[in-house]
């Protein structure tokens, strides 16, 4: 069988176990674009956190609580604090590879997806991850304090803060970073994986073009980050209804409204939705191990 | 008792060594001027080697080879070699604080002195460790394969080749960092320690206006990195042997003509040298732990 050409468009967490899955796929040939609305600078680091999310989760090296590297160290992290550097944003000896070879190659002009795939490369992963645009854009959310770039708003406040309105820095003049939409367009299918739809989606969708590619495609699937709900990880579900979209898959079926054909649902939530042009189907969404990863990215190239 | 105000000349590990002896006496306010041609940009990191030995040997935080700090592990620098960087040029996961920290702030505009004086403060140093500069000042070392770098010379070709001339580039246009020609009027003694005498002083003296201050001084004693005519560590000997300098300390003490009115070289050594205007004095000038440190520091303070 000829492999299947699959696009997933990817936040954090959630996006990444359903990209290991992906990528466990004899048949599969994938390309994860990623959000880069949370990037930062961290004390002169290039931080993007979804990207190293998607990659070390793909390698199987991912962090237990969401961020960095299995067993990593902190002998960097907590050395640095001696010289007054704030380390509560808390960086691995093994994360900090990637972030620092990151850092150097982009102050010497080379892009960020290019440096994305060296470091794929460096994992030996066979598939293809790449930022939404080679150029900054940033999230920023308005809440009662102010805006906030994402990290003051998720990291350093813990979103506590109700979202008033979200706006992409830079989105407007961004190009999408090479391959993206062709990508797209040559996809058999294309995947919004269960990220944070205006927060890890969004973001994607705003870079000129892409939303374009993504519409023209005819066969996109969005898997939802709901269950009964609520929010596997992180605050989607609070996001969403602060930012008047209805509750629960509904919502998700709104924040993606004209771009999906079919929204999977996880088993124990209703299909009934009253979507229009939607097709909504249920499986079980959880994707605790790669077991379940797998699972559900066979039932999505295979549904 | 007044505190002595003692000016060290140093280059890396000899003089690291001294200098500590000094900052372990009560009665002693050290101002130790470092020399920064053997700095470096290493994969994108801004390298400080005398700096770091000299800041580390008087915490007592020195590694065991000359180089970076006790106790370290290699974490994140044998990591980042999966992304294709060449980590032959070690650096620990402690030790890559220092050097981060100083990249990143070198990066938004902090000259090297003020960046320097943070990290003495974060070993919770009662001395001061300057670089002689903040400006950009690199030892080129003439070779028979042609002009190297220092850490080309050093690092790379372990000082293999021999050594035709040296070259300061950038020497002629710097400035002495802020304090360092003040501190070496206001010294009651200014001392050269054993460090290599062309490779380590020379370039601290061709900023214009440190050799000036230290021949204006009237009181500047250079221990000798020599023992028996061998160097304790490094090239020195072979150097200066190649530099057309007479062998021994009769070599060290022209290296430093007319810049010394005195010569400390080691007890089994021969005083009578047929140095005009310098007296030449021996005693234990190995350096092997803190207490060898203190008592030479003690004897150059007293004698």
């Amino acid at each position: 069988m000829a492999s299947m050409k699959v696009v997933q468009l990817s936040g954090g967490v959630g996006g990444a176990r359903l990209a290991r899955g992906f990528a466990a796929l004899d048949d599969v040939d994938l390309t994860v674009v990623v959000n880069v609305g949370d990037d930062a600078e961290n004390h002169g680091l290039a931080i993007s956190p979804d990207i190293d999310t998607v990659v070390y989760t793909i390698a199987g090296e991912e962090g237990p609580y969401g961020w960095g590297r299995r067993g990593d160290t902190f002998r960097f992290n907590d050395e640095v604090s001696r010289f007054g550097i704030d380390n509560t944003f808390r960086i691995g000896d093994l994360d900090l590879a990637a972030k620092l070879f990151r850092t150097i190659e982009m102050r010497r002009g080379i892009p960020l997806s290019k440096v994305t795939e060296t470091i794929v490369a460096g994992f030996g992963l066979g598939v293809t991850v790449t930022p939404v645009t080679d150029d900054r854009l940033r999230t920023m959310v308005e809440t009662e304090i102010g805006w906030l770039t994402f990290q003051e708003y998720f990291v350093e406040r813990r979103f506590q803060d109700e979202v008033r309105s979200l706006r992409f820095d830079g989105a407007e003049t961004a190009l999408p970073a090479p391959g993206v939409v062709e990508a797209i367009a040559d996809a058999d299918t294309v995947v919004i994986g269960p990220s944070n739809p205006p927060l890890s989606i969004w973001p994607i969708l705003a870079v000129p073009g892409v939303r374009e590619a993504v519409t023209g495609h005819g066969h996109v699937t969005a898997v939802s980050p709901l269950v009964q709900g609520r929010t596997v990880k992180g605050p989607a579900a609070a996001v969403m209804t602060s930012l008047g979209l209805p509750p629960g898959n509904r919502g998700v079926g709104e924040a993606y409204a004209g771009l999906i054909e079919r929204l999977v649902v996880h088993e124990t939530d209703q299909t009934g939705l009253g979507l229009s042009a939607v097709e909504v189907v249920s499986t079980d969404i959880l994707l605790p191990d790669l077991d379940a990863s797998r699972r559900l990215a066979a039932f999505l190239v295979g549904g």
